[in-house]
């Protein structure tokens, strides 16, 4: 059962069969309608570690239970014309993330760039798509998000800080756009989830045990409540920069809303911080598509050594991944499914209308 | 004489003995006088590969022969109230970030946020001094800046891509300040000169040579024109994100500035990018000090295991270097001593007043 074929989902009945899962959880129609929008659009360019995959767990049971609030009072609240701070009254971080890379992309048209912090809200899916906002504006879109604190320092022995994110996107003309989302880590936990499913053993490096061990395989990731690395791994691969990042993303969400960040939660899950750059608004900036496009024609131009593949651009595959499954459905693995059948048996849905004929 | 001890050198008559150097290559006082004081930052913060190492091959032999020009026009255009551009005119780096950085503070004290972009100009020494400009004002202080290309692309056999820097500083109330200045590569050139001038092998995965074979023997990149790696190294750990990152860097700096960045270099050197947050701009954003030394307790009361030292926040060795140094001189190493002996010769200056006393 674990490495049967996936069932290919067809997106537009899939978001609507989220979207009215999440009514089912007590989220308005029009927040609903949004979510299930952003948590398709991963799973579309090929994030599967932050699409459906998370609807049960992450939100639906959590909206079922209280510990998110289904009906939040979001407040925008400026500190001057280019920034502002968001409480997101422990709603769907996709809601309030989407109203607070709004009010950058506003911010920004009127007077050139916008921020925003967000803070006391949830887990927002892949930051992808709020760059992706922005780029689509001819803008810069900027994004950084707290993420679950399975992270050990440099040399630590157990889970200090968050799986933290950064995310950016830029328009290209006729290439791109260029969309970077990473984690500034070895792996995210769904990762090391998804190689348990498929029964295969952690790239040394990736985690250690709840002793600072280093372990490769998944199972003992769980057990023991091991901890990821954050990028670099190790003093000699600059582990040093990828706590840094780690903690620049901790700095401009949690410290500069006020929530504390990964380290420091005080209220509510994560934080997030956005931004939004008005590529027009740089006197000199005036040719940036076309110079992206000249960008990726001479990654794409540079040879590699055999075996590697040739070379592509932050964003590139999930730009095709995007186009491919929009025409032939998203697969969805039989755990994936397996999850969403004991999510529609408590809400009582049927899921039978969501498959690609 | 390699390994012979290094010479201690008084930082207030080094700095002078810098600023002098640089007016016998024609730079005019002021512009000589914010250069060495920004060189002697880096020698005093310990990062000697971005400080006096580098004044003679780096910047005056360029000036004397007008590859740097001496007497830069330095043009600042805003496009918005928090955007700005800033013709470099070919001059010395250091005077064209000091400005633009000037103007991002001053952009963030009357709207909150500020932004600059810098082109056709040269290498800017040490990302720490600028973003620290900007803690020292309350603010959060972000900088990138293009490199030398050294850089191959993942699986790439030749150099790519500049070593592309990222920086920000922040502030603390008791600890701090946090400052992390970091190209997202497996080191730079001058670390790798400084390897081979102590006789040392490179870590594998650093580098690899003109056809993309791993090397350990740092004679061999600079003799076959080998190439750096990005931050990650191996497909495995992650070297798309590290490749991902130094594209930004190319993004915020040479296609928003219209230069083009590391890969497309259209007009001088390098080209940079700078930004200001008025951290009391950001409504929520009040307690931040107090959290910053909250996170910085925190790392430092951390568990590692054995072997591995305690656990150190983005920036705190150097603001213990500076204080040590500050007191004790700054040590220069017997080839920096032998460089600088033949720049004096050139000048017909004296370095007989440089040192400690």
């Amino acid at each position: 059962m674990q490495n049967s074929a996936p069932k290919m989902a067809n997106p537009r009945k899939l978001e609507r069969f989220v979207s009215t899962a999440l009514q089912g959880a007590g989220v308005p129609l029009g927040d609903a309608d949004l979510t299930a929008s952003i948590l398709i659009d991963a799973d579309l360019r090929g994030i599967d570690s932050h699409g459906v995959m998370n609807l049960y767990g992450t939100y639906v049971k959590k909206l079922l239970t209280g510990g998110i609030n289904n009906k939040p009072n979001l407040k925008v609240a400026f500190g001057s014309p280019t920034t502002a701070s968001l409480d997101g009254d422990n709603g769907l971080g996709f809601v309030a993330s989407h109203k607070a890379m709004t009010a950058c992309i506003e911010m920004a048209k009127q007077h050139g760039t916008g921020w925003a912090t967000v803070y006391h809200s949830n887990h927002s899916g892949a930051g992808a798509f709020y760059v992706l906002m922005a780029a689509r504006q001819n803008m810069i879109g900027i994004h950084w998000s707290t993420g679950g604190s399975t992270v050990a320092g440099p040399g630590g022995k157990r889970r200090l800080i968050g799986n933290n994110v950064f995310a950016i996107a830029a328009p290209g003309k006729k290439q791109g756009p260029f969309v970077l989302d990473m984690a500034a880590t070895m792996a995210i936990a769904n990762k090391i989830q998804m190689r348990q499913w498929e029964g295969k053993r952690l790239p040394e490096g990736w985690a250690v045990d709840s002793n600072g061990q280093p372990i490769t395989d998944p199972a003992t990731y769980f057990a023991t409540e091991g901890a990821i690395l954050p990028l670099g791994s190790t003093a000699s691969y600059g582990v040093h920069k990828g706590f840094g990042l780690l903690l620049v993303t901790d700095i401009l969400t949690g410290l500069l809303s006020g929530d504390g960040g990964s380290m420091l939660r005080r209220k509510g899950e994560e934080s997030q911080a956005f931004c939004a750059l008005r590529i027009d608004a740089f006197p000199t900036g005036g040719d940036f598509t076309g110079l992206m496009d000249a960008m990726i024609e001479r990654i794409h131009a540079e040879p590699t050594v055999e075996g590697a593949g040739s070379m592509r651009y932050p964003g590139e595959r999930g730009n095709l991944t995007y186009v491919e499954r929009s025409a032939h459905g998203i697969p969805l693995r039989p755990n994936v499914v397996e999850d969403l059948r004991r999510m529609s048996a408590e809400l009582g849905l049927s899921m039978d209308d969501i498959w690609q004929k």
